[in-house]
C-alpha cells in the first residue's frame, strides 16, 4: 500500500542542532508558580534530552527560606508533577541545583548571590556566562535589574555574556512597556533581553513560516486574491486556577491577545523575510502590526464565564473563583475582527478568538480560500465551492491539514470536502520532544533571539489593544457573565464572524 | 486528537447517483477472455451493488457451443475467480443471463439473436433499449455492426435506444481508426458509440479534474511558472500472460501509450472545461493532444523484458512467452519525454513511462514544482528546495499526496520533506467500490459519454504515436531484450529523465 511518504523522512526524531555552551542560570522568583510549573521542569527536561552542556549550574533566588537541600526536595516534587520524572535523571540534575535566599531590594542579597555564583564557577569550572530568568511579577523587574547592576552585570564584560529572560505580559500598556524597557535598557543592551512568548516556540508556528516560504505552491495564493478570510483560535478549557489575583489585573487581552494571538497573526500575514534570522524576522513582524487597521469596539466581543460544566464536571463561574471580585468586569474571553491594510491583505477579514473555560483546548490558524472563480461542476456544489482550507493545528496535536473538494467514489460526479493531513508526532515519531518553552530557554542559552519579540513589536502590540482596554475600562459594552463555562464563548462572537462563515470547532 | 477531518465527509461509501433505466445487454464474443475476466464479473458486481434497474437481461453471443445453462455454469466459474462471488447473488443474477450461439458473418445468426431479444423483451417487459458490447478482436467490428444493421439496429428507432461499446485499441493507426470509424458511422451515430478507456473510469483520474477545478488553491500554480516537470507512470508487474499472439501485434505503444498514458496526460494538462459534460471535456482533451510537440525518437526509449525475478519468483523473458517469436522486436516498455506547446505548458517536460514486468504495479501522475524563487532558510536546504510534489496515486491504492518541506521538530531550523495524504478508501470507507470498468459500463447504460474518448481524440492520439511506431518498424534504435523482468525498465529510461531528476519509485 502506498501509504508511506514517497519521500522518506531522512531523520526521525527531533533535531538537536548545535548545543549551547556551558553556562550558569539564575532564576529570580525561584519559589514561585512559574519556576515550579515551567522553569525547573524545562531545565530538567533539557538535561534528560541531553540538550545542555556541562559544566552548568542553576541557582534559585527568592525571599522564601530554603537551603540547597530543601530547595532540591521542593523542586523534585515539581518535576514529579510537571515533567517525566525518573530517579536517576533527577539525581544527576539535582546536584547542579542551588538556592540563595535573599530580598530583591537588598544589595546584600545580591552580594550573596554573586558570591555563590563565583564560588560555583570556580569549583565547577563554568565559563563566565550567566542567564538570568526573571520569574517574578513584573513590578520587581526594575528592582532586580538594579540589584544585578553592580554585581552580576558589573562583572564578566570581557570574559563572558549576561542575558535576561523576562516573561509576558511585558508592561501592561504601550506606555508602561516603554517605561519598563527604559529601566532595562539603562542596564542592558537590547541584544541581552529575551522576552518570552512561548507560542513562538511551538513547532507549528515556526512551521507556518516554512510552509509558506520553503514551498513554492502556497505563497502564490497567499493573498487577498485567493484568500477569503483567516480564523485564529486559542481556546483553553481550563479556568484561572489559583491565579485569581493576577488575572483580575490582567484579563484576556493582556494575557493572550496582546502577545500570543498577535504573534499568530504575524506568522500568518508576514511578508517574506530576507532570511531566517532575528533581524529579518522581527522587523517583518513589526511591519504586520504597523499595518493593522485600528480596532473598533463594534468588532470586539468580550466575555466572562459563568458556572458551567467542563469535561463532565461542574465548574465555578469566574466571579466565584478565589481572589476574584464578585462583580468583576475582567474579561476571560475575546473575539475580534481586524484588517491588515497592505497590498497583500487589504479587505481580508482576520477573526481572532481566545478564552478560558471554553469547550476544549484547541489552537489553530485557519486559512479559508475563496471559491473557485468558475465552478465547472453541477451547480448544487456551488455552496461547497469555498470549502478549501489550510489549517495549522497548534494544540492539542501539532500538524497541518489541507481540506479541499474531491470526488466521492461512485458513478456520478459528487463533490465532497476531504482532508489531507500532516501530523507532526506521527511523521517524525516525536511524541516526547521538548516543549515550546524549553526550546526558547535553550535559544536564550545559545544567544539566538529569532523567536523573541523585539521592543518595537511589544509597543506596537500594545498600541493595537490599548484603546480597547481603555474603552472597556470606561464603559463596558457587554454584561458579564455572558457565557457558560464549557461552551464556545458568548453568542455575540458568532455574529462577529457570520459574514465569513462560522468559527471552526474541533471534532468530537 | 485532531486527526479527524474538521470537515466531516457527509456521506461515506460510494455515491450511486441516478440509476440507469432497464435495458438489455448483448455481449459479442461472450465466450472470450474479456467476457470472462471483466464483463460478466462487472455486470454481476453492478447488480450486487444494486446499481442496475430490473427488468434487465444479458445475452451472450458467440460461435462457441453453449446453451443458457452451460453458459451460466461457465460464467459462474468466471465470477468465482474474478468477482466477489456469493451463491445467492449469483442465482439472482444468473436467471437474467442467456446465450445465443451464432456466427458473426451469418445473417441467420443475427436473426436468432434478434428473436431471442424480442422474446425476452416481451416476456420480461424490458423497454426497447439495447447496449451491445463488442468484446471481440476489432477485425470483427465491421462484420458485427453490419450484421446488426438489418436486425437489432433496424428496430427500436422510435421506441428506445441502441448503443455499442468498443474496446481499445481502436484501430491500430490514425488511418485504420478513421477507416473503422467510417464503418461504424455508416450504421451508428457518434453519440451511440462508447470507446472504453478504463483509466478514465478510475476515481483518481476524475479526481484530477476535481482537484484542479473545484479548488481555488491549486489552479493558480498549475502552469509553467510554477511547475518544473511532470512524471506519469503506469507500471505493471505482470507479463503478457496468455495473450502472446495479441501482444505481438500490439506492443506497448498501442496497448498502453496511445490510450491510457495520453489520457493521463490530458487530465494533467487540460485547460478548464466550460462545464463537466461530454462536449466540454472531450473537446478540451483533444486540444491538449493537438498541442503536443511531435515526438522525437531520441526522446523515446523502448524496451523488452528478458527473464528475471518478479515478486520472488523466476519468470520468463518476453521472447520465451507462448505465441511470441524468439526474435520478436515488440516493445513491452516505453518511456518518453514530450512537450506541450501552449501558454500553460511551453517548456515543461512531461515524462511518461509504462511497461510490463516492472518491479511493482504502480500508477501515478506526479507534478513537481519548481524551487522557491528565494529560499530564506539556510543555504544547506537549497537542493531540497524543489521537493514539492503533488502526486495522484492511481494504483495500487487511490489517493492524492502533497509533499512539501516542513520544519523537523527541534531547536534548530531544519527542513525535511513531509507528505500530506488523502487516501480514498480510508476517507470514504469504500474498500469494495465497483471497479473503473464497471462504472464505464454503467455510464454507457445511462447514455453518458463524458468519460469515453471521441473519434477526434483517438485520431490525434494515433497521430502522436504513429511516427514512432513507423520508425521503430523500419529501424529499431534499441537492442532487445534490454531490461530484466522485475526491474524498473531499461537504463536508458533513467538517462531520459536525468535533466529533471529521477523516476519515482513506490516505497518498499
Amino acid at each position: 500500500m502506498i501509504n508511506q511518504p514517497s519521500l522518506e523522512i531522512e531523520e526521525k526524531g527531533f533535531n538537536k542542532g548545535e548545543l549551547p555552551g556551558p553556562c550558569l542560570k539564575v532564576i529570580f522568583g525561584a519559589s514561585g508558580d512559574l519556576a515550579h510549573r515551567e522553569l525547573i521542569p524545562a531545565l530538567y527536561s533539557l538535561r534528560t534530552h541531553k540538550l545542555v552542556t556541562e559544566p552548568w549550574a542553576i541557582i534559585g533566588f527568592d525571599v522564601k527560606e530554603f537551603d540547597d537541600t530543601s530547595f532540591r526536595k521542593e523542586m523534585e516534587e515539581a518535576v514529579k508533577t510537571f515533567a517525566e520524572y525518573d530517579q536517576k535523571s533527577w539525581n544527576e540534575f539535582a546536584i547542579h541545583l542551588y538556592y540563595v535566599q535573599g530580598d530583591f531590594s537588598k544589595a546584600e542579597s545580591f552580594l550573596n548571590l554573586s558570591n555563590k555564583i563565583n564560588e560555583l564557577r570556580e569549583r565547577e569550572k563554568i565559563p563566565d556566562n550567566i542567564l538570568c530568568h526573571l520569574a517574578t511579577p513584573q513590578r520587581f523587574y526594575g528592582t532586580i535589574i538594579n540589584g544585578m547592576r553592580t554585581t552580576i552585570l558589573a562583572e564578566g564584560k570581557e570574559t563572558g555574556w549576561r542575558r535576561i529572560i523576562v516573561e509576558k505580559p511585558f508592561g501592561d500598556s504601550k506606555e508602561s512597556a516603554i517605561e519598563l524597557d527604559k529601566e532595562i535598557h539603562n542596564v542592558l543592551r537590547e541584544d541581552q533581553v529575551y522576552r518570552v512568548d512561548h507560542f513562538l516556540g511551538k513547532e507549528t508556528v515556526q512551521n507556518m513560516l516554512v510552509f509558506r516560504f520553503a514551498n513554492p505552491g502556497f505563497e502564490p495564493v497567499w493573498n487577498r486574491n485567493f484568500i477569503d478570510s483567516v480564523q485564529i483560535t486559542a481556546a483553553e478549557d481550563i479556568g484561572i486556577g489559583t491565579r485569581g489575583a493576577f488575572y483580575e489585573k490582567t484579563g484576556v487581552i493582556k494575557d493572550m491577545v496582546q502577545n500570543h494571538l498577535l504573534q499568530l497573526l504575524c506568522m500568518t500575514a508576514i511578508e517574506p523575510p530576507v532570511r531566517y534570522d532575528a533581524d529579518s524576522l522581527r522587523s517583518e513582524t513589526v511591519k504586520v502590526l504597523r499595518s493593522v487597521v485600528p480596532l473598533k469596539k463594534e468588532n470586539f466581543v468580550l466575555g466572562q464565564y459563568s458556572a458551567g460544566e467542563e469535561n463532565g464536571e461542574k465548574v465555578k463561574g469566574y466571579r466565584e473563583e478565589d481572589s476574584v471580585s464578585g462583580n468583576s468586569m475582567t474579561p476571560t474571553f475575546a473575539a475580534f475582527k481586524l484588517y491588515i491594510d497592505n497590498w497583500r491583505w487589504a479587505g481580508v477579514p482576520f477573526y481572532l478568538r481566545t478564552g478560558k473555560r471554553m469547550k476544549k483546548m484547541f489552537t489553530e490558524v485557519r486559512i479559508k480560500f475563496k471559491a473557485t472563480p468558475h465552478l465547472m461542476f453541477p451547480v448544487e456544489y456551488k455552496e461547497k465551492g469555498n470549502r478549501n482550507i489550510v489549517s495549522f493545528q497548534l494544540q492539542p496535536d501539532e500538524g497541518i491539514n489541507y481540506t479541499f473538494l474531491a470526488k466521492q467514489p461512485g458513478g456520478e460526479l459528487c463533490l465532497r470536502p476531504v482532508t489531507m493531513k500532516f501530523k507532526y508526532a506521527e511523521t517524525f515519531g516525536v511524541k516526547k520532544s521538548p516543549s515550546a518553552y524549553q526550546w526558547l530557554i535553550w535559544d536564550a542559552m545559545k544567544g539566538d533571539q529569532t523567536l523573541f519579540p523585539i521592543s518595537e513589536w511589544i509597543y506596537n502590540a500594545w498600541g493595537i489593544v490599548d484603546p480597547i482596554i481603555k474603552q472597556w475600562g470606561e464603559k463596558p459594552w457587554f454584561e458579564f457573565p455572558n457565557y457558560a463555562a464549557g461552551c464556545w464563548g458568548p453568542e455575540d462572537s458568532n455574529q462577529l464572524i457570520s459574514q465569513s462563515g462560522k468559527w471552526n470547532m474541533p471534532p468530537g
